[in-house]
């Protein structure tokens, strides 16, 4: 980790606190409150925000060569998740991560 | 998994075995054979893979919408991994499950 | 992968078939079910069963020295949600798969 | 995330870190410096640690029933991965992560 300049340290750090977010909100207050929150489409953009910020992360913390491709499609989704939760109750939290990660991984890529 | 076409369950299951062979093989083959086997590029290389494989799976699996473009991504990795397992000795099963998984991703994509 | 025995190698397959098979069950049939099939305890058992899956395969095919410990867990996850699993309607699919990811785990621990 | 005890919280960081920091070190420092730091027992200890401190800030998260038995397990391979990285040179940072982290997850477990 030492060897990663300090953009890269904090878009991955960034990346991982929005992986913990959406997969905890969608784990906790989504399938809960059911609804409009558990609506198949919202569950699987959720999902798609969670797994590809781990990518994105796990790619920048092995130098990968195809960092920058994975960060600019991570950014994608994380605007599509956050224009999401921002139509519902309770999800600023996520909006605002969700926002963060998208762009961090924008000047990333 | 039953509402999935049977194209895309050939290649979530291609994904996930390309995501198997790749792993093991890093994690025995190369990291036991060192030299070029375990040069950074290549260990970086074999990780994308596999890591990419699971996570094209995985979208397939939920129906995501962005199942498309990550499918395109991971073709690409493949194509490179099986180019550079291809210059090593023993990775022919890796360089036959890469090009098998970039073809299935390249046709879902 | 070559260098893993046969009843590794199965083992592996088959927790990758159970991981696949739980999440794609839960991100199509559960989600778009909703009711029982939605509820939180039963989502949540899903994505353990799902996960620890994922981790028993991947600690096989690194031929971890804690994949005895992580299988057995295995097991024990898969069992549960094979029982969650066989009270609703439409997981057939789901029950068996994790029976006989159970199986293969036990023997492994 | 914002149902989560501020414990729960602060020790699914902790485990997010440490997979950070483990998997960083490991395809960095490990695989550049080669010898000791890349020998297989080395290799396939920093992923265990990795990866199970990834599954068990998914099962907090989640809210898992398993997460007690997941978190022993995660601080057990903490433990070890410690010891094994404080035989090396350049290694603190992972040393000092790993000891948190099972000390995090002892108590939650």
């Amino acid at each position: 980790m030492n060897q990663l300049s300090e953009e890269t340290r904090v878009c991955i750090e960034t990346c991982l606190e929005c992986h913990a977010t959406c997969y905890g909100m969608l784990m906790t207050h989504c399938i809960e409150m059911g609804g409009e929150h558990a609506r198949p489409q919202h569950v699987r953009l959720m999902m798609d925000c969670a797994e590809i910020c781990l990518t994105a992360a796990n790619a920048m913390s092995r130098k990968s060569q195809f960092h920058k491709q994975i960060c600019a499609l991570c950014a994608e989704v994380c605007e599509a998740c956050a224009d999401d939760c921002a139509k519902l109750q309770g999800m600023e939290e996520c909006v605002i991560m969700c926002r963060a990660c998208a762009k961090a991984c924008s000047e990333m890529a």
